[in-house]
């Protein structure tokens, strides 16, 4: 990227003169891969910029970087750093380091500042309160868009986004809101009552953030307010909050559906993917030793007839296939809010229905394959019939599963992978080696 | 939802002058869903609604209901609605329907916006130019901030978005931008090249839409400009358009990972689920039918060693596991940008080393489970052997397959689950029959 290199050559030999006139342009993002990128003493660079700026920098940077980044500067410096910060860059920072770090900058922070930052940790971290700011532009409804371009002019630079201004009655009940783009194509004698929206969509404190998150998508909104029970307003989020925040969400999905821990970077050490990965692999070990247990129970079928031990993977596989189509669509549809109470029962039986038509397809297939590979009518009866049986309790098991962990308040992302393959593996063998067992005396 | 069904009530019962009074303050997503829940004539309430809101409407619909909803009117009304939809939403419904279809709404367009639809459907429909808007506000860098207000008071009612406004070049290159935040805090007479931001970040018209998401994602701006090789700007791209676009990506990898067709909805009906699955299914079981014929090879060793059956599945699903949490990293660090091609070999060495490690670690772990469970020594040796020898198998294959494919221009996420499999089963069990078969002797 020459452009980063461009920009730390700049950083570097600059004086900090030159640099404040020509940083304001440059985005806080652009300058943090300049940080990155530069193997020097990167203190040599954030040194240079204005409190703001290496604000907006701590902001842009990971959670584990952000203080690291704040306390390489002088502590007097840092209590500057964090006054420029807003509330819900504070509540990233913080949220991300120890009860002993948190408590050394909460004292470096002003009385109210400090206040109002322990209120919004008091919110749960995956919630709209943990998640908001509470810098936002609030005006009263008799006032004028001429008035109130006029008191933008003086508070806005201050307001986390301006984009949306709140309209509040005086006991802070959220009436209204009105764009910038409202206050900018009408007419100064205007009053903000004719002109705003009485509708405002706002989201309750205690909402989970994904479920925030699929709000702005379906509103196409920049900005929401949040309100307590009475629809007093308490803050606001932003949409690339819930970018980021939806983008998070949905590699949890991923790597929680491989049994892979969330921190875990393509990029990372082989020691940081090892602990990621081995305890999932651990789970997994015990139901394959599940698995391996139901074929033991039928070690002297497969002694008469080896052949079994051919087809085993191929019943077993599908079955694993078949659920964990029907787990990703049940996922994705829990996720979406797509799968809700009203039609639960409706996908349930549209999923039994598809396990018993691929069932239907799949078991007819192998039945010809197993007659065609051993010649016995009756082995391919067998696998057929093991394999239709398997792929319906897949399906039926790839929706009851995520389905109940949801229920239970756990991910059903988190658990329900191992919980499918030890039905599909156990439940396989079991069909295909126990029917074989009944009809022994024909497949020898 | 109650408020829907009191919209739905509010929509049928008054007139046409009482919901145009009401009806700006609704969102179009909410209007949308009060259509949807109502069971009887949809037309009744469409057609009560003025002509931007239906337009609203048929942007927040899915791609395959907005031609529908729009032929509900007669010709001369469709021709009024198509008058109110910007560019980039004439492009979705555009891009939904068939050619006929297509050419039936063109005529109804006028000659100008028929002329600017036809450039866009000629842009590649994941890339910037596919998605963007040529509808945007734009200004000479000469102008002032009071001029600027009264030229917006004109213009921006009819733009997509007015919240950046775009500084052009005479010849329409790309000089800056302001955001109307600039505009309403600044004081009248300040000239907008003194508050423009010269380091206007812009995608060219050729990028791929994953990755205008990623450069949003990056900068959390709500809009972009997309620019061409020239640096002319033509047109923009907005952010709920880049969350839409994200989201679908989201399912889009998930799905393929599974083996599902995009379209595929948890509320669907049975035929659909089965076309979009049986597919994968077949591409499977010709898998599955690989692994199987690499038994067969050793069924003779198994007839003499049945115990191998039982331990065949826990070498074969370990590996299943491990491939797959490799695959998903992989994959998810490439839809991310954060595998590239500096670090790719790096990570290659990091896998090998995590199949390595997890190998030694699990093939430890059933080593000891098989001595203890069949209480023969080299039977420990054969499956710890073949387990660890299959997880670095599993590893290795984890990265490559997603990665080759990715060199061949083909999406990882769609073809990279099966082969993963396909090497894990077949060298799976390649590795522990044929180890058996070497120390047959001591097995017996």
């Amino acid at each position: 990227m020459p452009y980063t290199l461009e920009l730390i050559q700049f950083l570097l030999k600059s004086s900090k003169e030159q640099i404040e006139d020509y940083i304001e342009d440059i985005h806080p993002a652009d300058i943090l891969d300049a940080i990155h990128q530069y193997d020097g003493d990167k203190f040599q660079i954030l040194n240079k910029l204005p409190d703001d700026i290496v604000a907006d920098i701590i902001d842009q940077a990971e959670d584990e970087e952000k203080y690291e980044l704040l306390t390489m500067f002088p502590t007097a410096k840092q209590k500057e750093i964090v006054d420029e910060m807003s509330s819900d860059e504070l509540v990233d920072l913080l949220g991300s380091i120890d009860e002993e770090e948190k408590n050394s900058i909460i004292v470096k922070m002003d009385l109210e500042d400090a206040e109002e930052v322990k209120e919004l940790l008091a919110y749960h971290p995956h919630t709209a309160g943990g998640i908001m700011a509470t810098e936002f532009v609030a005006i009263k409804e008799n006032m004028t868009v001429g008035e109130t371009l006029k008191f933008l002019q003086k508070e806005a630079p201050d307001a986390e986004t301006a984009y949306y201004i709140y309209v509040l009655a005086n006991n802070g009940i959220l009436k209204g809101v009105v764009s910038l783009r409202d206050i900018v194509v009408n007419d100064f004698n205007s009053l903000i009552i004719d002109i705003m929206n009485e509708k405002a969509i706002s989201v309750p404190v205690d909402m989970d953030q994904e479920e925030v998150g699929h709000i702005f998508e379906k509103y196409g909104f920049l900005t929401m307010p949040v309100v307590d029970h009475e629809n007093i307003m308490l803050g606001i989020v932003t949409v690339d909050d819930i970018m980021e925040i939806l983008s998070k969400e949905h590699t949890e999905d991923l790597y929680r559906l491989a049994g892979l821990k969330e921190g875990e970077k393509v990029a990372g050490t082989i020691k940081e993917s090892v602990k990621s990965r081995l305890p999932w692999l651990f789970v997994n070990l015990f139901t394959a030793i599940l698995a391996a247990a139901t074929v033991s129970f039928f070690e002297s079928t497969i002694s008469q007839v080896v052949a079994l031990a051919t087809f085993m993977p191929i019943v077993a596989g599908m079955g694993g296939n078949a659920g964990s189509q029907t787990l990703t669509i049940v996922i994705r549809g829990i996720a979406l809010g797509e799968l809700t109470f009203e039609n639960a029962k409706k996908v349930l039986i549209k999923e039994i229905g598809v396990g018993l038509s691929n069932g239907l397809i799949l078991g007819l297939a192998v039945a010809a394959l197993g007659y065609i590979w051993e010649k016995k009518p009756v082995f391919g009866l067998v696998i057929g019939i093991a394999m239709f049986l398997n792929l319906v309790a897949a399906t039926t098991a790839g929706y009851i599963v995520p389905v109940t962990l949801k229920k239970l308040k756990i991910d059903p992302a988190l658990a329900s992978a191992v919980f499918v393959t030890t039905v599909t593996d156990v439940l396989g063998f079991f069909f295909f080696l126990g029917l074989a067992t009944i009809f022994i005396s024909h497949l020898i």
